[in-house]
């Protein structure tokens, strides 16, 4: 079995990428990142180095172009009006009732990418692409690209179209974030190679959404996160 | 009504944009075409030319950097070692005993461009995805991912994603090729600005199986195909 995982430099698929090495052996995995105009691009240079500390190939592709459109739509892409706030991810809604945090298809562009590079590089063997969604990601319900319907719709499209061959994987669906955290700790997983905030600054904000969501899955475990953060350290209270 | 049509420059989806345009008009109408490294980009020039007679907006991007994996597997790719002969696509077999000439998830992920793209020009409206697939096409049997059931479940996708927003729509799926072309006459379908042939030469080879599918289709309606053809004319019995 091979497996390529989808690496977002990220927090959720540091750990996805952690359980396929330690169940398939670096050998058989690889990762793959796509640049596609995001505001900033930190999180593919996390991606890199948490490959390089696995030591599984590295496939980083910039589709950028194809997404440039979404400008229109969604304010994580460069170049964007479309405003954003330090609210939660889920709750930028827009006057359609849609998140403004949403870029049209993404998961369904990425998805499709993988499933292709995976019958391209391991034509040979079954692959399993496996990616970092979790149960209480907020994405869930905010985000229709992240439903699990979506997942298995997607799935089913891949398997149809390998012949079998290829298949989706989430292997942290029934895993809370903090569950996620400490999953990566029992796999040794190298959070400190890992990036979350919303902002590409040199330290994570600690105030945006996604930045809230994991200081809290850290805390959730008694656990310190190993990054740095702006301001108030959020886990003074922790130190000892 | 919205509706973005896969532009490829073949002689299906220049029938397809042909119907798109007399059902929504030319206003609401945009041609979508990608190079993914295919070995000759002949085709691409002929999808602007066709978006130009039909006045849509024309979209063209350049994928060849995610599709580049496939030349591992694939004849139809540029730079690709894997053989190819002048038999028709589907019977270009490979040890594994798919065609030599399917390139992965290509339809997958040309869909998905698609719906990501739909949803971002056209963010206020539904939106029908139109692509050129017909009946008699070999490819729904020798390529998964040209098979009904893999485009139902890419539309099932790709609707949860839209929340109903965008569907995929083949108008032609019921027609056999010789009843693409007779359909393309009565809309008035610019057939001399299509290219079908698998080689990029200045004139179709007419040996190839796409050139022989289209000269079949022709001649089964009395029909002379407008563009020329190397050597001996296939059409010479037919001028009067």
């Amino acid at each position: 079995m091979k497996a390529l995982v989808l690496l977002s430099g990220g927090l959720d698929s540091c750990v996805t990428l952690a359980y396929a090495v330690n169940k398939y052996g670096s050998e058989n995995v690889a990762a793959l990142s796509t640049l596609y105009g995001q505001k900033h691009a930190k999180e593919l240079v996390c991606a890199q180095d948490i490959a390089k500390y696995y030591n599984v190939r590295f496939i980083a592709e910039d589709i950028s172009n194809v997404m440039q459109y979404a400008k229109n739509v969604s304010s994580l892409m460069s170049g964007s009006e479309v405003s954003f706030n330090d609210k939660s991810y889920a709750d930028q809604i827009k006057e359609d009732g849609s998140p403004s945090t949403e870029v049209p298809f993404r998961n369904g562009i990425f998805l499709s990418i993988a499933a292709s590079i995976a019958m391209s590089i391991f034509p040979k063997e079954d692959v399993e692409v496996m990616y970092g969604a979790h149960s209480d990601d907020a994405a869930g319900n905010a985000y229709p690209d992240c439903s699990p319907e979506f997942a298995d719709t997607m799935d089913k499209a891949i398997q149809i179209a390998s012949r079998g061959k290829v298949k989706l994987v989430r292997p942290l669906i029934n895993f809370t974030k903090s569950r996620v955290v400490k999953e990566g700790v029992v796999l040794g997983a190298p959070f400190e190679l890992t990036w979350s905030c919303y902002h590409g600054g040199k330290k994570a904000c600690g105030v945006c959404g996604t930045c809230r969501d994991r200081i809290d899955a850290f805390r959730a475990n008694d656990l310190i996160d190993p990054i740095e953060y702006e301001g108030e350290n959020p886990f003074a209270d922790l130190r000892r």
